[in-house]
């Protein structure tokens, strides 16, 4: 009887190890065979999941952004309003090291989207999700009263964005400068400049 | 009499064709032919400047680099404090079309150094330059008692750092995002957040 494949569990399995190549050696080092190597597979069954670098790559990406997107949806449902922007902030922050290997994976995936119009296509709907769980936890903010009168929601929505992204680069290039307290320091500070100020008169 | 070749020049102007390579087509595209073709020169006399694309891709970040670094030390000098600040984070972002084609040479560099240590360790001093700067105007603006009593300005460095990076990133893939609406707002709210708030009593 031939052995029964759980494609999915390969796939996933063959995802894995790709992502781990490219957060250690780049993605310029990823060969077909260094894949087999690693997932323990022949050549062939690699191919036959993944024809090309590309299709790996894109597979990697969607499997740090599913991930992390994931973990951000579970912070969302934990809380309400800015309470739980504040845990989504922080769980996609780069706290730890497997988080900066996750950057690595992601600046490849940034850089060939730039200059690939089907990356880029998928890029900007991943960050149209992102900021749609931004854009949600901060409407309940405002219906909660908690929002500073005069605060755009878009305008905060581009805030919180711009601040994951860039600690993104700041956290793999100044790493000396991505310490918690740091990291800490710009969430409350990020925060309190969306809140309500209560004067008490 | 042998042609006198300037070698400066010759070299910048291999610079320039480059970057607009990499900004149009990609790094992976940039070929040592396709250069000689959009400078005009024989491919040797490339090869005699530049012998290998790592040695292309620093030269073409350098240059976006301290070109920019050019201007905005110019704008942190006609004013002081936060105004000064204020102009220099203007200048960093990414307002026209031809900043975000710079922005996809940073890509391609920032993907790249996260590879490699050499490039890491250039990319990590010119960030160090940029925040001394970016440093600089804050202290200026603490010696005109404009800044916040309670802001720290290390982290107040990092919020201008992670605001800069974060745009690079949104403008490329979120560009409906970037309109100069937006990115006036977001200087404003960053400068409001870092201003000591006056109470009138």
């Amino acid at each position: 009887m031939p052995k029964i494949v759980d494609h999915d569990e390969r796939r996933a399995h063959i995802i894995t190890a790709i992502t781990k190549i490219i957060a250690r050696d780049g993605f310029d080092s990823v060969t077909m065979r260094g894949i087999a190597n690693e997932a323990g597979y022949a050549h062939g069954a690699i191919a036959r999941y993944f024809p090309n670098k590309q299709s790996l790559l894109t597979a990697a990406f969607l499997h740090v952004f599913n991930e992390s997107h994931e973990r951000a949806l579970a912070c969302a449902e934990s809380s309400r309003g800015l309470e739980s922007l504040r845990r989504v902030i922080k769980e996609l922050l780069p706290y730890q090291d497997a988080t900066n290997n996750d950057a690595r994976v992601v600046l490849a995936f940034w850089d060939r989207a730039a200059q690939d119009p089907e990356l880029e296509a998928l890029h900007h709907q991943n960050l149209l999700e992102r900021r749609a769980l931004y854009r949600s936890l901060l409407e309940q903010a405002e219906e909660d009263d908690e929002l500073s009168n005069a605060l755009d929601i878009e305008e905060a929505v581009n805030r919180v964005t711009v601040h994951a992204a860039g600690w993104q680069m700041v956290g793999l290039f100044v790493p000396e400068s991505a310490t918690k307290e740091s990291l800490d320091a710009s969430v409350e500070a990020l925060i309190a400049g969306l809140r309500q100020q209560h004067h008490i008169n």
